[in-house]
């Protein structure tokens, strides 16, 4: 008899922005008359810039001709993309990361809900709270917690709270924890970590032997230089840390699909016996086998990005999202709303008025102003009393969106 | 301390392709004057058509313009490609399937290996032997087995053995499973399953509340009327088996990447309780939560396959590779080979000649012909002794690499 992952049935109801989605279709179905402004999934809406999208149809081309055909690629990517990656995100930085450290995906949703298929099952897994919600569910999943509590924490993972009296910065767990992720510039807060933080982590997870699963995708809105980009820019990070990377909000890619995730050839993990294997090694075999590539075109597009000209549009396009959070940031502030995060990232989190939970002010913003954000609640029990703004969206309709929020009625 | 998922420890040497890619690369250095013909890993060389190119690049240039660009797509795919599936490859041949049982992916390699989590530690799988290899890795990655034993079975899971005895057709088992793998037209051994084959599954299945992962990715290869393209041709199937299918050696995808999984509403799989659970149901929750979808421009891609024009020139790719099957097929018999396959199928199976064991007669091929093929053991002890040659290639080489062969010494 086919049992099913039991594990499944622990879920909380719908995956977040399914959610979201839902409601959002079941009020544009009952007003069909009205323009929703969605700043809500986080989702891009610039398009590819021109150098990216020569290279696509490039790459496409390539694909029509018998001596230029490519069938399956390297499941870790094509060479061409993992140097360009490797010279410009890192060695650029005086970051030392090889080619061969990076492995290209289809997605950074995917990397950080599969690498933990690597990990053993008695690992402990500290996340924040608030937190990106498919590190918690894919840890669920893989069978690595309880159930969930009335207070809303699953069983068997460490959260680590963020709040306005820590800045939204987690603190370092007393609990023992095994795996931790962080993300900075963090969704859904904005928080940016500085070196001294990301040095705090580093030194804990070198000293407990923890591996920091560092989700680093929204690293291209850091233009501060004194901010890291990179958990690979603070010392001995190579020895505990992964990255995930993603082109999605770098320049454009959340419909192209592409991402990366690097893992310094000095990282290991242990067996029970306490010998260490290499954390490299480890993804390199389940990449081969559950894994086939990314689209070639897709490559030669994402590779584009570190043209000269390349460089410039997506610094260009980051810019534009900058702007808008800026613009969002200073209008609720002028409205009254506590505000955070919103500079060199593109999430604005802000505090509910009129001490409405995240889910009511999310109805009464997409019924009264049309507008759709984020439940901060959705991102966890700490996110209840937050929304969070994203500042992927066109110029006109956040200051529209703004105008609206500002004759809600109160 | 991060402790590794010790399952990856008792998976054997490296997954096969690569390991064959090693060895050629290899040969390739040593020898850099050879022209090496390459059958082996099953990649198919000719370009994409001229319909579906013309989609891609128009699914690109979408990309590039502010009022068509598109964002993050839904998981499951687009309508448009799955109700162009449901209706083509299901409905106009009698099946009942719909849009909304088909989840567009990027590769059936990642569909078989990722189909697992949504079910229980507890299943007892099935396989061929000889088998496709990531079924078994991928089961061994899950902590489903015991260690590999001598005979190169792994402990836990029922090797169905394929042979000429049985026609390479797998006799249903006597032990308790759950989970079957089955492929049709198969790989490695190109035998295809008849109705009548198909319906003992069937029958075999709901008896013992077993669900079938049937690989229907080389389907497009059958052309004799009579046989099944599809499990779901079968009565009773709905209720136990969901299929996967590829546009990979459909329609040259290989290096495009774009597959689809079919898992009708019918289908159920059990928690411990015995209560039935939506297997689909499951499946999208996975899709949603750990992948967000495949590239816009390639499914746009992927639906011109359904077109009249693309359905014809996809044809006329699938006749070429045919062809290419007969001509093999017929040069190896007529020297002296026992083969197998071939028909309503890519791959042509064969004993190797001289007692030679599979990876002997490999690197005699390689070293002596400079052809590549896939020796049989690599795919499981039932393949020893056998070899596999892959259709996809171009004319040319499959007649020179007949050529070469004719030459061996011996």
């Amino acid at each position: 008899m086919a049992l099913i992952n039991e594990n499944y049935l622990k879920l909380q109801a719908g995956y977040l922005f399914p959610e979201i989605g839902r409601r959002v279709r079941e009020y544009a179905q009952a007003n069909p008359d009205k323009k929703i402004i969605r700043m809500g999934i986080g989702d891009v809406t610039r398009p590819l810039t021109p150098t990216i999208v020569k290279a696509f149809h490039q790459g496409v081309e390539e694909m029509a001709h018998l001596d230029s055909f490519k069938g399956y690629g390297p499941e870790q990517g094509y060479d061409f993309l993992r140097e360009a990656i490797a010279e410009n995100d890192y060695k650029a930085r005086g970051v030392n990361i090889d080619a061969d450290d990076i492995f290209i995906s289809d997605g950074s949703k995917c990397d950080t809900g599969n690498i933990q298929e690597i990990f053993g099952h008695d690992n402990i897994i500290a996340v924040s709270d608030p937190v990106y919600p498919v590190y918690v569910d894919t840890t669920v999943m893989s069978g690595k917690t309880g159930t969930c509590a009335t207070n809303g924490y699953f069983d068997g993972i460490v959260y680590m709270p963020c709040n306005e009296a820590n800045g939204f910065l987690p603190e370092l767990p007393k609990e023992k924890v095994d795996l931790i992720f962080l993300c900075s510039p963090n969704n859904p807060t904005g928080t940016v970590a500085t070196k001294e933080v990301l040095q705090k982590w580093v030194d804990f997870a070198l000293e407990n032997k923890c591996i920091i699963l560092y989700d680093a995708a929204y690293f291209a809105y850091i233009t501060d230089p004194d901010l890291p980009q990179s958990i690979f820019e603070i010392e001995g990070a190579e020895k505990c840390a992964l990255e995930f990377r993603s082109f999605s909000k770098t320049a454009g890619f959340t419909g192209t699909r592409c991402a990366f995730t690097v893992i310094p050839s000095a990282l290991m993990a242990y067996d029970k016996e306490g010998n260490a294997h290499q954390v490299k090694k480890l993804w390199n075999r389940r990449h081969s086998t559950k894994f086939n590539g990314v689209s070639y075109p897709v490559q030669k597009a994402a590779a584009a990005i570190y043209t000269p000209e390349g460089k410039k549009e997506v610094t260009d396009t980051i810019a534009y999202y900058l702007e808008n959070a800026r613009i969002m940031r200073e209008s609720l502030v002028t409205l009254g709303y506590t505000v955070f995060g919103g500079v060199n990232a593109p999430y604005v989190w802000v505090k509910t008025q009129g001490g409405l939970k995240s889910w009511e002010f999310f109805d009464k913003l997409l019924n009264e102003a049309n507008v759709v954000g984020t439940p901060g609640s959705g991102f966890g029990p700490s996110g209840e009393g937050y929304f969070r703004f994203s500042a992927f969206a066109e110029r006109e309709n956040v200051l529209d969106a703004m105008e609206r929020i500002k004759n809600l009625n109160w």
